[in-house]
């Protein structure tokens, strides 16, 4: 969560329980799917409050409410964690990591975080370098069940590996997405349906001079 | 193994499946106890060959000379690991982090570990910075038995936490060690007597420089 303390409040009528529930499954595709340096912070924390005011009837769970509920927070989780993601210390891009089409949630989500936390694939993006072995590097390091020859990738909208190959293509159109200030790199596994995004930004030299200059 | 190909010859008289059991058990505690930066490499690989032409008897399990060979071989591979952290991209320090007194030997590397592959550690290492917060934040997020009012940590010579309460210190005699070309960070978990040891290098400037500017 890169050392944040979120908080959250509502007038739903939700019970406390129910309302943990959302807010778990609401913080694990977003601000749980979020990293600026794979670091974590003792501050680390999310802390909603309901307070029942709205006058509308209580939110239960297996409701059109519910399911419409636990929707809104997550986008407003997701939206945080897109704001911290592009405040990272020292960040010039804003990275965004799809991994999709895994065997499991958590194999996605495994690809998707150990590339967004690869201070290679992070240092080549800050080079704007469509660097694409990397990627699939990171992909293959972070346990989860990956075939190079089901993997292709794209940055932003220029496919750079089809199914382990790499896409011939000219130089500039490769490194067209790496110039733009976000960019979205999408690992489609070919393994199953399972997905899962990853928010996180580059490394640049000002990271480095912002966590060694400061001192305690 | 920060991208290796290690290659060691013997002319040790042992079976392969001996030599393999030798040098995996060898490789756990030196050369995969490395990090540069925590990514990997689909290159790396250590590859042992022993011709058996030494005159001597075959080397057999459960024997003095076994142990010998294993202690060597360790050894070898230990130095190894040291040079290559040394050799780290941009890396103006050697670090080693010494995790002792863990509840299991799996818990000490994932302390030693974590802390080696933290970009906040790291460039705090390189700012010069005694930044024991850090240190003791990443040993937490290791996912290992952790209890910070038992965890004493050492930079080099200096105690700089005790039990969990930073030691009054002049900010000078702090800083010393981590003036020097070579760091050693120990964090003492008093939980157990279990130990382990990571091989690592600081972040700098030059480490985003040779990534960042390194094109494919």
């Amino acid at each position: 969560m890169a050392t944040m303390l979120c908080f959250i409040t509502t007038d739903a009528d939700i019970s406390p329980a129910d309302l943990q529930s959302c807010l778990a499954s609401a913080v694990e595709r977003s601000l749980n799917s979020l990293s600026v340096d794979g670091d974590m912070s003792t501050n680390d924390c999310v802390i909603m409050l309901a307070n029942g005011k709205s006058g509308c009837q209580q939110i239960k769970p297996d409701t059109p409410a519910y399911e419409q509920f636990e929707k809104a927070l997550t986008q407003v989780c997701t939206e945080l964690a897109k704001q911290i993601a592009h405040d990272g210390e020292g960040a010039t891009k804003y990275v965004e990591v799809h991994a999709i089409n895994a065997e499991s949630y958590a194999d996605a989500k495994a690809v998707a975080m150990k590339i967004a936390n690869s201070p290679l694939v992070k240092t080549a993006i800050f080079g704007q370098d469509p660097n694409w072995g990397r990627v699939l590097c990171a992909a293959g390091g972070s346990g989860a069940h990956v075939d190079p020859a089901k993997t292709t990738l794209h940055f932003g909208d220029v496919k750079i590996v089809e199914k382990g190959e790499p896409v011939k293509l000219d130089a500039q159109i490769a490194r067209k997405p790496m110039l733009e200030k976000e960019l979205i790199i999408a690992v489609d596994l070919g393994l199953g349906d399972k997905s899962a995004t990853a928010f996180t930004c580059d490394f640049s030299y000002d990271y480095v001079k912002i966590n060694a200059e400061y001192h305690t």
